[in-house]
Order: C-alpha cells, then structure tokens, then sequence
C-alpha cells in the first residue's frame, strides 16, 4: 500500500502486522494530503475526526498523553512519500514538549539536560521546517552560548545552557513570525501536519518531481509516532545492526549498540559504542529478541536487513529496517546463502546481485586502512578497475624496458595511441591526462585489465623533462605513485592491496546465470593472455579477435611499414610473407588457446597511417630501412593522413584497394587452424570477419578472396576443415541493407562503437569536447559509447536482425562492441532476441549476470503480459 | 515489333509501312533465331521454306537474281537483336557477289574498280564474321600491296590491285579453315545466317548480357536488304542529313551528300561533299521527295530525325533513320518549335531534354574552331561547368590584389580550404591539383558558378617558387592558361570563348516545367550574387544561406578568431558584438536581394579550428591583436584540433556550448529582418535551420535561445514578424527519431551530404583514396555524393519523411544537400512527395526540368497502374 501509505507508512504498517515492537502511532494517507491541499490547505471536519480519533488511540494503547503532567506523549512527525524526494519536509522530533512537560521529562528521565535538549531540539527543528526560519539563526544562538561559557562542542552544554538558548530561540520565532511558540501539543501536531502537506507543493519537490518524471498527483502521507528514547538509564539503549556481515557476507549479527544513549550518539563517535555482541551478555532477553526479530524479518524481506532499535526502560523498539547496503563481496556471500538457507530462489539469487558490482571482485583494491590515512593527489576518471603501485615510466618504450628489468611500472602518458601497446601490456596501470572513458587508453586498458586512470587533468605532464606535476609537487621517474581505477584516485607512493574476490560463490552464482542466460557471453581478446583470462571468466567463446594489434609490434612494425609504402602488388609480396610468418604464428598461439572454442578474427580494419611513423628520426630509420629516399617516404605518410580518418580508408575499404593483404591473412588464419588442429587432434572451426561493410557487394567481393584462399589452403595440407565468413555490422547502411547482406553472411556482430559514432555523427576521439555538457544539460540520458542508445542506435541493430534473419533464417547474429558489457544494453540485446555479446574479459562475468537477470526480466514481462 | 523483329528489323517494317522508299529485304524473326539454337543449329524444312519463299519474293521486287550474270541480286545481312549489344556480329555486304558476278556488277557499273572492292570486301567481312579469322591477316595482304606498289591509301588501289588481294584473300580462308571461299550466293547467305544467330551466344555478348541483366532468351533478328550504290555514276550519289540544324535546332534540312559515291566517302573526307542545299539544284525531283520524306518522318518519330539515303541511278533510297544526336542549344529550340509546330505537346517538350545538357548552356564555353587547333596540358576532373583563361594566382590573397588590380585571374592551388573562399569568388577559374567532384574546391565553385577542374594531377605545384610544372613545361605567375571546367582540360594561353544559351526557348520550356513540377526548387546561397542568379534562374527561394563562409573574410576573421579564444562568456561578448554588426549587414544584404521569397539561413557550422591560423606567422598576429601570449594562442588552436572534424564539435553541438552565439546570430536574423521589411514595406518571414540535430532534445534546447532572442528583438523593435523554426536532417539518428524531432520543427531540410558521410561512414575529404576502385569494380553504382544512394541514405529520407509528417502535418520537408541538384536524386524526391529541393544556382534550371520530368513520369507510372 506504498500508494496510501508512503514507503515509510507502509513499511511500518507491515512491521505491525508482523508484530514487531514498533513505537505506536498513525499514518495520514496521502489521500487526506491531496484532499487538503484541494481544499484550499483547509481540513475537512471529517478528516480532523479521524485525526482525532486516531490520537486517542495513540494516547490509550501508550498510556501516555498530550500535555500530561506526569506521563506527557511525545511523538515524532514525519512525511513519507511513495517515492522518496528531497526537498520534502521531513522530521520533527519531541513533537509535545512544551515549557510544563519539559519539567516532567526532566523529572522521568533523571536528566534535565537532555530534556532541555530536547526541547530546545524541536522549537529549532519547527522553527525551520514550519515557519521557514532560516536554520542558521539557531545555530548561531548555540555558538554565542560555547563562545561565553568556553565549551567547545554541544555534548558539553547543560541543562541551565539550554534553557537560555529555548529563551533565545523563541525571540527568534516571535521577531520573525510575530507569534509566540505555540505551547499546545494539538496545535503543534496540526502545523506540523500542515508544514508535511504543504512542503509537497514547494518549489524544489516540484522541480525534482518534474526532473524525474513523478507525477504531481501522487501526494505525500503523514507519520506520526511515539518517541522512544534511549538514554532514560542503564536498561535503556539504542543500536543500528546488519542481519549479516555487509563487508563479508558472513552469517551472524553484525552492529554496535550504546547504554543510555539516543541514535546519534552511536554515529557521532563521542563515546566508543559496543559490538552488537556484547549485548548478548548484557541484556541476553533483550538478544535473543532482536536474534528472533532479525531471522522473521529476513524470512519476511527475503533479504539482509539493516535495523535500527531503541531500548527504552528495558523494552525493545524496532525504529527501521529496510534491505541492508553491503559490499560486492557480501553482495554475492548473501544471495548464495540466502539460496542455501531456503530463502530465496536461484533464479532470484541471479536477480539480487547488481552486475556492475562484479567488475569490482576481480581486482585488487587498497587496503582499506591504508586508504583511509593517504590523501588522493589528483583525481581523474575511473576507466579500468583495480588497484596498482609502480615506478613512472613516461613511454612505452622505458615501461617496457624497466618491466624487463623487474620493475613494477605504471605508463604515464597525455594520450596514449595504438604504438603504446606493448608499455600499456606490462604496465600495472595507465594514467593519461587527456581522454574519456572510451578514449584509446581506457578501452584498451579495460580489454586487458589493467588498471586504468583517464583524463586526469590535474597531472602536468612533461614527456621531454620525464616529469609529472601535480598541484605543487613534482615526481620524476624514480618515484612510485599509487592508482585506484575503481574511484579515479592517485596517491603517492605504494599503497598495499588486497584481492576482493570471494570466488566460489560467484562461480556459483554465474553458474546458475549461465543456465537461465538467452544469450551467450563471449570475450573480445587476441593475445594467449586475453584468451585464457576470457575463457577462465567464463567466456563461451573469443567474439571479436583484432588482428592489427599485433602489427604494432617492434618485430613486425617494419615489415608492415614496408608493405605500406610499397607501390604495387609486386613489391608488397615480400613483406606480406613476412607479416604472414608472424600472423600465422599468433593465430597458432589463439587457436591453441582456445582449443575447440569459437574464435571470430577480424580481417586488418585501422587506417594505414595508424602503422606509420610520425618523427622525423623515425621516418629517416624506415627510410634507411627500406632504401626509399626520405622525402618519397614523408610524401607517402603525407598522402596517406586523412581529414576523418575515423570515415576513412580503413576497413573492408583496405580488402578491396589490397586484396592480397586479406588473403595474406586468410591465408595465415586457415593454415593455422588446420596445423593445430591436426597437432591437438581437434575440430578448429574459424570465424573469419569483415570490417566496415556498407554494400553487400562489398562483401561477397572480399569472400570470394577469402574463400579461394582457404580452397588453395586446403589442397595444399590436403584437409579441409568448417569455417564461417561473416561482417561487422557497424555502418549506418549496413544495418538498412541487412537483408542484401545476410544473404553473403554466415553471421552478423554489431560493432556498437563505430555504429553508434555514425548514427550520432560523433567521433569518439573528439565528442569529450560536447558530451560532458549533453549528459549535464540532460540532451542525452547517457554516454552511448557505453550505454546503448536505444532509440536510435538500438533501432537500427533492431532493423538489421529482423532484415538479416528474414533473408537467412540461419545468420548468427552478435555484438562485439564496448555496450557488449554493459548490462542495460545487455538487455536490450536479450529483448532483440540476439545469439550473443562479446565484451572484454574481466567484464565477462558481469554480462553473463546480466544476461541472465534480462532474461529472467524478459520472461516475467512475458508471464505477465499472457496473465492479463 | 521490337522483340519479334529487332531494333533495326522494326524500324524497317515501320519505315515499309511509313511508304519510305527503304531497299527491298525481309527480316528473318528473333523466334526463328531462337528455334534454330535451340534445335542445335539447324535450319528446320519449315524455316528453310519461309527464308526461300522471302528470296523469291526480294528477286521478284528487285528483278535481280542471286548469281545472275545480267543482273546480279547483292544483298546486306544485318543483325538486329530488339537491344542492340556490342560483340554481336554486325553486318555482311555486297553478298552475293562471286567471281562471276562481280564481272557483271563491274560492267554494270562501268567500274571495275569498284566492283573488285566490293568483292575484297565482301570476303574480308565474311572471312572475319562467319569464319572468325583474325581481320588483321586480311589488312596485312593490303599493306603489302601498297608498299609494293607505293600508293598511300585504299582509294589509289586499282582493280588490278584489288584482284591480287582477292586472290590472296581466298588463299588465307583456304589456309585457315582448309575450305574454299563460297561462291555460291545463297550458301553465302544461310553461312551469313547462321553466323548471326551463333553470335547471340559468343562470349562477348552474354557477358554484355549479364552485365546489363539483358536475359538470354531475347535472341537476334536478320535483317536481309538489297544494296544499293550511290557511285553508280552521275545520277547516283549518298548523303547525310539532319532534319534541322544539330547544332543550333533551326528548322531546316541540314547535311552534306556526294555524288557518284559511297556512304563512307562522305565520312572519309577523302572528297569536300556538297551541303544538302546544292542537292535542290542538283537533282531538284530528289530534292522535294527528301523534304517530303523528313516531314513525315518527324511526324511520325516526333522528333528531329539522322537520315541516311543513297541515290542509285536516279532513285532514292532511305537507309537508316534515328532521332538526330544534337547540342544542348538544340535540344532546347528543337523542343520548343515541335511544340510551337504541333507535333509534341508542352509535356512531351519538357520530357525531351536531358536535365544535365541544361547546365553547359548556361555557361560560356570555348570556341569551336580554336579548340580544334588546341592540344589540351593536362586533363582534370571536370568540375563546375565553362570556359576561362587568366593569369596563373597560387593563392587567394595573390587572386584578389590582381584581380583588384584589373587582371583576370586563375587561382591554382593543390586544394582549397575556406581560407580561399575570397580567392576563387575573383577567380574566372579555379585548378587543384587533388581531390575529387566533391573536394572543397569542386563544392564551392559549383556553387558560385565558377569553371573549376579539380584533382588533375598532372600539375606539379610549387606553392613556394609560384611556378607549376606540367609535363615538361614550366609557368609562372605571368603565364595565362585556359580551363575547360565542361571537359576538365587545360590549355596554355587564351583561348577565346562564346556563350552557348538559347535564353528564350529555354526559359519558355522551364516555364512549362514549372507548372507541372510536383515540387518547388531552391537554390544555396548567401551572397547577394548567388542569391540574385539563383532568383534569376528561378529559384522559388532560398533553401540554404550558411553563415560561416562570411566569417573568413579579411575584416572579420580576426573578431572570429577572439571570440573563438575566449575564456568565458564574458569575454565573448565584445568579439560577438562585433560580428554581429557584421552579420546583421549581410542579412540585411541577403532579405533586399531575395525581397519576398524564402530565405532559410543556417546557424554557424563548421567546426571552430577552421578559422583559426595554421601558420606561425599569423598566430603570431593574433596573438599581438588580441594581447594573448602566443603559447596560449598554440595552446588554444591545438586544442580545438579534432581527430575527425566531420563527426567532432560543430553544428548544434556549437550552439549548445556556446548559446551566445546563436543568440547573436538569432539577433542579427531578426533584426535585418524588421529592418529591411520596414524600410520596403514588404514581409520577410526568415527560416532559421539549426544544423546536425541528433536529438529531439537538442532543438528544443537551442529554439528556446533563438525564441527568447527573437522576442526581445520584436520588443525593442516594437514588430513582430513571422518566422520559422527548423532543422537540417543530415544524422542518421535524426531520420530515426525523426517523429520526435518533428514535434519541435517546423520544417526539415535533409543536408544530403553529412547524410551520405554518416550513412555511409565516407568521408567526403577522403573518399577519393577507395571510390574510385569502388565504381570501377562496381561495387557502387555511382559516387553516392552526386546521385543519391536511395537503398541506404534513400530509405533513411522515407522513414525521416513519414516519421516526420505523421508526428507533425504541418511540417515543410525539403532537400539542400549536392544532390538536390541532381536529376536521380530529384525523382526519388518527388517520389517521397518533398516540398522543395534546394542547389546550388546554376544548377537552379537544371533541377527545375527534373522536377518536372519526374512528376510527369511519376503521373504517367500511376496511371498505368490505376489502368491495370
């Protein structure tokens, strides 16, 4: 009844009905709030009899009454929206004190000060929240008091300090609202009711509601309750708890609890609160209550609860409870229990666990201690979890080389490009001070692993001097920095670490996911690195395997360089033999790897200039290389930069102008599969994939290479062996011809970033310069480099699937692109019915979970759509 | 008839049936063609029979006879298959001729020359055609017969001469094929059949077939005709001639004859034939039976006819009739006097011309007779149509101070950037040595009507020693060169020039053009010339006026420049006053040249870097006139630097980070606006387009800053006006979402270039380095930035129009990328029922036609199907 009631109303309306000892009191429905407000902010008679009625029930069931000389009734009011909104009045605390019962709870409790403030407490709390007094002016008055008497915290002020502030405080309310604080509890009750109602219509809750699209006829409830209070002597007492250990996930009560102490002293640290332990010895029936509340109360919630109690003269009260926050750790511990203790369901396991949340398991964090005494230096955008220490290595060259030497090593860069690969390999983590979160760096870095820190704009970075500035301090490349890739922080020095996986329940959990998934989960990678690391995830299979990277290497650079610079077919032959050798021996590696697995290779897709050098020394090494006089080599460089290189030669577009380069490659991919399958006596069946396609007719031409290629292939080694020939589908126009296309392929695998950079028209090099004031402005709900944007990328992969699969009902249809890992875009692909995503290896495990949970969504949907 | 006779076949029974006076002949039927290959090439009794039955008849009329020694029957053996197609065998003649004969046709004729060349013939034809040995062997015997007898040329061979070469004729078809040359006449003729039928299945023509999906069951027609010889002596003779003048449409017979010659004499040159005129007083019965002839030929094909005719000893004879090939210029007045002449209606008229000659008749191009006698340099790409010549400028300041100075002047440059807009606006003419038919250069100077040839590499420009090499041959800035923007050539010198409009005709069918077009025309531009040539040529409006090209020029460019490097908002504010006052001028310049019609001006565009300086020198400048050190000036343009500028920071994306400067540019809009309506009295309703939208959310944004601007202007003016909001459809993503965006425009103009780059992931700058093997291979139909790719850009323009109408009937959808220009291009919009398509002015005429035709053909498609 969240609708009537507000969350809070209905919360505590189902506590009551499992008769768990909550203080009394009474909800307002949210009806009674618009029926107020529609009246022109009067009460209806009929409404102020049952506000009336329901407060002589408080009085009796309490024993307590307004305005009681001996037994005064102190109740708390709260609002209590459906949806939770700030900017909505909240709380007011000892509503019913005034100048006479302020005596008796003096009297009661033994405690004069805390009566007083109390009191002082809530003419504040009603000052601000119903006559709109501006908060500080209280403040102030408090500060004058420890100013005069020298004491320098509010715990130190007593009995006799308080009642000169109350004095205070009313002047204040009569200067400003030219009437005296009312000194009748009925009347203090209905302002506050009033105050509640009213804050649903003032400016910011409208404004937020807009924002968030919450409709404006919901209303708000009202809560009214009896205080309890904690601190009425040593039977009383008040404590906050966890069902389970939310940093762990191990069984058993987890909290702190304080004597004679009321809810903010256990948060605000001046005294030292017990272990919730403790309590056990110290009131065992008070315990074992709260042990027989907590298992009734994750029975009836299905979930680790947060709870907090009071003791109030020995009697147990149950403020709040509500699903507990905990770590990503504790997060897959509880589901799993939860599942073995009959509680839940695995399929509702699945469902518990927040699939981002994963990505933190797999990598090392600070230790939290550590943590909590070091001072980030700078911090930039969390681009690649984990955490790291290393010596500053500038390029990629000196990573690389102080690596070899033993070194842990982290790759500094403004920007770092494909020739930064090989540092960016053995580096423990990147940190650049230009770029997004999908700039070059942070989505290599991610594909590997590595920790990764981007667009950290407060380091000063001097790639010739090999230093790094930043604010005041200057580190060279002897110092050690520190790097968080989960927050974006950099520390100096070495910070320890500590693994936060809790393995085998998460391999639990992702082996339930795995069964209910309607999607398999490959991995992208093409090192034997990235292969093992996809596979032991749990990767069904390699979904995008690139085969540039490999060319940036030292060994292979020059050959490939050559066969760039060559003018004709006749002069690329020998270093296409070369790179063939080298490609040959990597495909061997991957294949080998991933034994029997699916392995989907992408035919070369950069533009060629990505290959060339771009220094004059290196220009004059290829020159001296190659014997082509260097202004012939700076001329060919010249000619081969491009004005949008991101639109242009690359790709499918490279297979056509040079066939014989994916037939090298063919080639070298087909030979491979046959001699490791052959070595390992195993079935390779390779996927060989064609960037970039526009026209069908792009790639029927460049199959009808590949697959002479693989028939000259076979005849030589005398075996054949099965093998798919397929395409990105990754330009605007592919995606509106699929059917002409499906028809020369034997499976499609979106390729969301380039698809995404040509329906938005953004590159991605360069859209940082608009897109933080688009996600700011609200132009666009989210980064689509990394959330699928639905409407309208979605629209046309959901154009390519139905078009494709009407013209081949057997087309495989994937996504190899980064939203392969992100679980909204997951979704979606589950709702387009599509065979698979592949994403980068560590985000494996998050996109099966996702899988999984869209899959289950999509059947509950369907369930209830069929119910209706 | 076509199918069941041939093209050819056709044309004859019609011209039989016209009364014409054609050679006698029968046609043997495609059926009988198709019969015969499929019985395995055979002639079946029945066929046999007709064939002889059809001979019987021929002698009959003719009263000549197949071996005859009186009076011989010769007789020509054509193919005519119903689509005429290259590696078909063509054409056997004098068949019939034998050793025997050709005793008699020499005495006949009184020339035995003569008579012993047509039986060389006769048997080269038929050792080539029906025995397929190579033509060459048989050429050879004539070379050695020359050289021995040192005459130079065919004509100078005697008879005797002939006889050898028959003899040494024979001995090759001996040699080659082990039988004897046949004698006998109608084994000639079935032999000649049955070669023609044989060749429907030569390699050749099914590859034609398939090429051009001709289907392979059409097969041919033989087409058997009597010769006739027009060098029979004096009373015989050949002609040419055109019904009216090809050149120029004036009505008129118009060609050349000869008499006592054959048809290839007249074209040999070897004598001067006559004009047609003579042939009045030559032979003056002739004379009147051709005029009568040409009149009811034109009658009847409703078009001006190409007429060959032979005289054999006093009688005429009609060979060949085709409607006549003409020039632009009479293409136009040929239509138009039809029309005037009641043989074609308006309709027909304006379906007659083809839409592109249109654009060569508006510009000047060179004079004949000199450009017979001129070798071209170099050829380019012909890019914007015409003819100039002038001094040899390398760049465009060098242009504008000598074209100040009085010279003309060419600007050659290795390509154009924005920086030369002010260069090639003085330039008669404008040459890059790179880039294609949508370069920089090729775009602009289209649009400005300027002769430009593009991408000719053959120029080796020196930019720094102002000199350009082509071949072996060196110019300098005081050499004068002549540009043929229609042809792409470039010729040293002057060479003089004549225009090639028929103004009255053509504006009298683009009157009859006007009226059937189911959508208006526009035409680009933003300078009071280009809006002025494009009302003249008659431009409903204007359907695109950017608003950047006027920030390159010398006095504003540096206000760009600050405003572009400043910090903040603030220091926007003076750089903005200051162009604003500028761009109010050229508004106001825009709205008194344009006066009532349409003006739709595009928001500032092109990304910022582009008007930044490049050199040392001039950031140097900048930085003394703006007092900003000049590392910051480096600093600041590196930073703006985009990796793909196409898809980077520009259009709409600038106007969100930088609002004020399309409230400046908002303010300038309506401002000139209320001005030049007040001081004319007439109302402009400015059309403010907002380019690059990607989402709905996008223009919302951006209309509330021009809607805020536009009030406050109407509020300090004391006047309102009407305006209109609208935005360019140029991303994939708008056509997707295009019912969204609709709710928030008032019109959208598909920006077709941006549309094509991002639908297709092509670069316009870029393309170059792939399409070219793209259309060569034929994995393209066409360079897709000239016609419209209407399977992929085409389909996202339909779901962006139907999207766009169904959300929003108001909406006006209209074109202004390149293609609006393009005839293609305009029927597909005239099939998605667009409001207007917008060019560029000189291409304003040719798109009004197109828009016509289309319409015309659309309507007649409806009316077939409505009929079925």
């Amino acid at each position: 009844m969240r609708g009537l009631l507000g969350g809070k109303g209905a919360n505590l309306a189902e506590m009551t009905q499992l008769q768990m000892p909550i203080p009394n009191g009474f909800t307002i429905t949210t009806e009674a709030c618009l029926t107020y407000l529609k009246e022109r902010s009067e009460f209806s008679p009929d409404m102020k009899r049952q506000i009336e009625e329901a407060l002589d029930d408080l009085q009796k069931k309490s024993g307590k009454t307004f305005g009681s000389t001996t037994s005064p009734l102190l109740v708390s009011v709260r609002s209590g929206a459906a949806i939770s909104m700030p900017g909505m009045m909240d709380t007011i605390l000892n509503l019913g004190l005034n100048d006479v019962t302020v005596q008796t709870v003096a009297k009661n409790s033994g405690n004069e000060t805390f009566a007083y403030d109390c009191y002082r407490r809530l003419i504040q709390m009603f000052g601000d929240v119903v006559f709109e007094i501006d908060g500080a002016k209280f403040e102030k008055e408090i500060d004058k008091v420890k100013e005069a008497t020298g004491k320098d915290n509010d715990a130190a002020l007593d009995a006799q300090d308080w009642q000169g502030i109350i004095k205070e405080y009313k002047r204040i309310i009569k200067e400003e609202k030219g009437i005296e604080f009312p000194q009748e509890p009925k009347e203090q009750m209905y302002l506050a009711i009033e105050a509640v109602f009213s804050s649903w219509l003032n400016s910011r809750a409208k404004t937020y509601r807009r924002l968030n699209n919450i409709p404006d006829d919901l209303g708000t409830a009202v809560n009214i309750q009896e205080m309890v209070f904690g601190n009425l002597g040593d039977t009383s007492g008040t404590g906050v708890l966890f069902t389970r250990n939310p940093s762990t996930g191990e069984p058993g009560l987890f909290g702190e609890y304080l004597i004679n102490a009321q809810g903010e002293d256990v948060v605000s640290g001046v005294r030292t609160p017990q272990p919730i332990r403790a309590l056990e010895n110290a009131m065992p029936g008070i315990y074992q209550q709260i042990l027989g509340i907590c298992d009734t109360l994750e029975h009836h919630y299905k979930d680790m609860q947060d709870i907090e109690f009071t003791i109030e003269a020995g009697k147990l009260f149950i403020l709040q409870t509500r699903n507990g926050k905990r770590s990503p750790k504790a997060s897959v511990k509880v589901a799993v229990d939860l599942v073995s203790e009959g509680i839940i369901t695995k399929d509702e396991a699945v469902l518990r666990i927040e699939p981002n949340m994963i990505d933190q398991l797999l990598h090392p964090v600070f230790d939290s201690l550590a943590l909590a005494s070091a001072t980030p230096l700078a911090t930039g955008l969390p681009a690649s979890p984990g955490a790291a220490s290393g010596k500053i290595c500038f390029t990629a060259e000196q990573a690389k080389k102080r690596s070899e030497a033993g070194e842990k090593v982290l790759l500094l860069r403004s920007e770092t490009s494909p020739e930064d690969i090989e540092g960016m390999v053995v580096a423990e983590a990147v940190v650049t001070s230009r770029g997004g979160m999908t700039s070059h760096a942070a989505v290599v870095a991610r594909g590997m692993g590595v920790c990764c820190v981007v667009g950290c704009e407060a380091l000063k970075i001097d790639e010739h001097a090999w230093t790094v500035t930043i604010g005041d301090k200057v580190f060279t490349k002897d110092d050690d920095l520190s790097i968080d890739g989960t927050t974006g922080e950099i520390y100096a020095g070495v910070l320890p670490t500590q693994m936060a996986t809790e393995e085998t329940s998460l391999q639990e959990v992702l082996g339930w996911a795995d069964k209910v998934a309607a999607l398999k989960v490959k991995g992208n990678g093409e090192t034997k690195r990235d292969i093992l690391a996809a596979l032991e995830f749990g990767a069904a299979g390699i979904g995008l395997a690139r085969t540039e990277h490999m060319f940036f290497a030292e060994d292979r650079v020059l050959a490939m360089r050559k066969m760039i610079l060559a003018n004709n077919e006749e002069e690329r032959k020998e270093p296409l033999r070369q790179l063939k050798v080298a490609q040959k021996g990597d495909f061997k590696e991957m294949f080998t790897a991933a034994g029997e697995k699916d392995i989907t290779i992408r035919l070369l897709d950069p533009p060629l200039h990505e290959f060339l050098p771009h220094t004059e020394d290196e220009m004059a090494e290829l020159s001296g290389a190659t014997g082509m006089p260097l202004v012939l080599v700076e001329k060919r460089i010249e000619e081969l930069q491009e004005m949008n290189p991101m639109m242009g030669h690359r790709g499918v577009r490279l297979a056509i102008t040079f066939p014989d380069v994916c037939v090298m490659q063919t080639e070298a991919i087909i030979e491979a599969a046959v001699e490791v399958s052959q070595a390992k006596n195993i079935q390779i069946k390779p996927e060989i994939m064609i960037p970039l396609i526009g026209t069908a007719e792009e790639l029927a031409f460049v199959k009808g290479y590949v697959q002479a290629a693989a028939e000259r292939v076979f005849k030589e080694k005398g075996m054949t062996l099965e093998y798919h020939v397929g395409t990105m589908i990754e330009i605007p126009r592919a995606c509106l011809i699929a059917d002409e296309i499906a028809k020369e392929a034997e499976f499609f695998s979106f390729g969301t970033n380039d698809l995404t950079q040509m329906t938005f028209g953004y590159s991605r090099d360069d859209v940082w310069k608009f897109l933080p004031v688009y996600l700011k402005d609200k132009l666009l709900p989210a980064d689509p480099f990394r959330t699928l944007d639905i409407k309208g990328v979605g629209q046309l992969m959901k154009v390519a699937t139905e078009k494709g699969l009407a013209a081949n009902p057997d087309l495989v249809v994937g996504v190899c692109g980064e939203v392969g890992g992100d679980p909204a875009s997951i979704a979606y692909c589950v709702e387009l019915g599509l065979d698979y995503v592949s994403c980068s290896p560590y985000r494996v495990p998050v996109a099966r979970l996702a899988a999984a949970q869209a899959t289950l969504k999509q059947k509950k949907a369907e369930a209830q759509a069929s119910a209706r």
